[in-house]
């Protein structure tokens, strides 16, 4: 095949047909691609879970950044990280594309491929979506089913004042890379890269979590830190105090901080897509939770306490206290 | 509230807050909207059937004929037609939305009213869904969660040589509403209008007639009959004959019909968004047919045989064939 061959010589179908030639069955798959409908079977006594993201070029990616293999698998692996916050496992996905007239084939094979292989990380079998066009840039949605028992899955409304605040990874990474790229830097180091454009969805050790039924509540971290343990507080009916010196952030962040007049602590807070988990735990099982997560292959770092009254406030280095008005992140380039 | 409200003066999370206080507990839903997945429970010994559908704005529909109630309701409309035609029960739908900067919040409002009308009709609650900005008109995308025992699902593969080939309802209505409002032509038959802008999907008669056990595959008519019935014939591995002369048309495409320099059987055979069920049967049970899909309020006509060569022709009403090279349609205005 040509870099330029174009969708319009292949039409939908044959677009459809050329995706579903790279899946194979999958767990729990009756039906996959090619009916009015897809049909699968849960595990007896597991419940459904559901999530869906839509992804607008030049909203929440540029083409010009995003390799097509990234974005592919960034496409799937930000829902994926819905259900990984809900301790859940992963199953399904529809994936629905409109395509721009004249889009390279090429780019939609490899945004395929990225696609299939996070799937296939992840235990995920595509089953259906939909094609179409579209007259201003490509727009991807996604859902993403997955299954858990009813005892064993994760909300954000189970968090208890005096438990640990949790967050898995480092914080700021894609927030960090987004502000570099926007202001034309160059970032050249692959593994700050991928953070924002390639992020690793949290299955493993969310469902480890899960099955320990030591965490009162989680939540993916997509929104910014501050945005999203919020959401645990206001569904929990608590609030929390996160300490700002243990933020977890990684070496690159720290080095390339320095450019900034002042330490970017907005960043770690309150940018987006850092797709980390943040959850609550009794303070006794600390060492509970810090060998689960390091079985999981990766680090988690308790960054502060669920407290009675509402209200999310930041102790600053200097021990003066932050409390933020508006905590929100929106997904906009 | 005034028209010109706009959602930048309420945000993400406030518009998914206004659209939850609207949407009430459902049959099977643990978790709806709120957290970072919603949760459902199937009931026991059905599977689970999904599909998904994507409309922008400017391909799929145009605000200015758009009145956003009637939108509302087809966007769900279109899913549940996929569904319906699997002979399956709907159950849940995830929404999401990318919005225009400034785009009035009483378009969404309405839009919202009428896609939880569609969904009160059929049985389905709103689950979750996404919010995010669009720089290029509104894009909707629309997941639909059913369930049915399995040996009640019905699928496009199960067609016999020997089965007649059925329709419900009425062809090439919103085709020719299409073509009319394409032509600034004035279209003011509600009931006609209605085809394209507010189609009823058949979720009644889709069910009795799998319950029935007598439909040996079905299909939903969106890209029209010659293509939909193409894809029952090609996956069961047999091929048709249609007779231009039995295919249902209404009163109001008869009437308009003059307007063309001769009869639009294109329409008919090749218009797209029917949303009318295609299903084959055994010849013998024509009669049970036929009062099955009466006691479910509409009408069916059986409108060809299956034949055991492949390929689907039509008989012309002077006897001659056509058989078509590529009987696609495409959903682009």
């Amino acid at each position: 095949m040509t870099t330029d061959t174009k969708l319009s010589t292949l039409g939908e179908f044959g677009l459809i047909d050329r995706i579903a030639a790279h899946v194979a069955g999958g767990e729990g798959v009756i039906t996959g691609i090619g009916d009015d409908a897809a049909v699968t079977v849960l595990t007896p006594g597991m419940q459904l879970l559901t999530s869906t993201d839509m992804l607008l070029e030049d909203v929440h990616f540029r083409t010009t950044w995003h390799d097509p293999l990234a974005l592919g698998r960034k496409s799937l692996g930000v829902s994926i990280s819905d259900v990984a916050a809900m301790g859940a496992i992963p199953r399904w996905a529809l994936l629905s594309l409109a395509i721009p007239a004249g889009f390279p084939l090429e780019f939609l094979d490899r945004f395929t491929e990225g696609f299939l292989a996070m799937a296939g990380e992840h235990g995920v079998t595509l089953i259906g979506g939909d094609t179409c066009s579209s007259k201003n840039g490509l727009v991807i949605s996604v859902t993403i089913m997955a299954e858990q028992f009813p005892h064993l899955i994760l909300r954000r409304s189970g968090a208890r004042a005096g438990d640990e605040i949790w967050v898995s990874g480092t914080l700021g990474d894609a927030a960090l890379v987004l502000s570099l790229l926007e202001d034309g830097a160059v970032c050249d180091e692959p593994s700050l890269l991928s953070r924002l454009l390639d992020p690793s969805p949290r299955t493993r050790v969310g469902h480890a979590l899960a099955e320990s039924g030591l965490v009162s509540a989680m939540i993916d971290v997509s929104d910014g830190l501050l945005a999203d343990f919020g959401h645990i507080a206001q569904q929990s009916g608590v609030g929390g105090v996160l300490y700002l010196e243990r933020l977890p952030i990684s070496a690159d962040f720290r080095r390339r901080a320095s450019r900034f007049p002042s330490f970017p602590h907005h960043l770690i807070l309150s940018g987006g897509e850092d797709y980390e988990l943040a959850f609550t735990a009794a303070a006794e099982n600390h060492e509970k939770i810090e060998s689960i997560v390091k079985n999981s292959g990766i680090q988690a770092t308790a960054v502060g306490i669920v407290t009675s009254f509402s209200g999310v406030e930041v102790v600053m280095e200097d021990g003066s206290r932050y409390i933020p008005r508006k905590p929100g992140f929106t997904h906009s380039i």
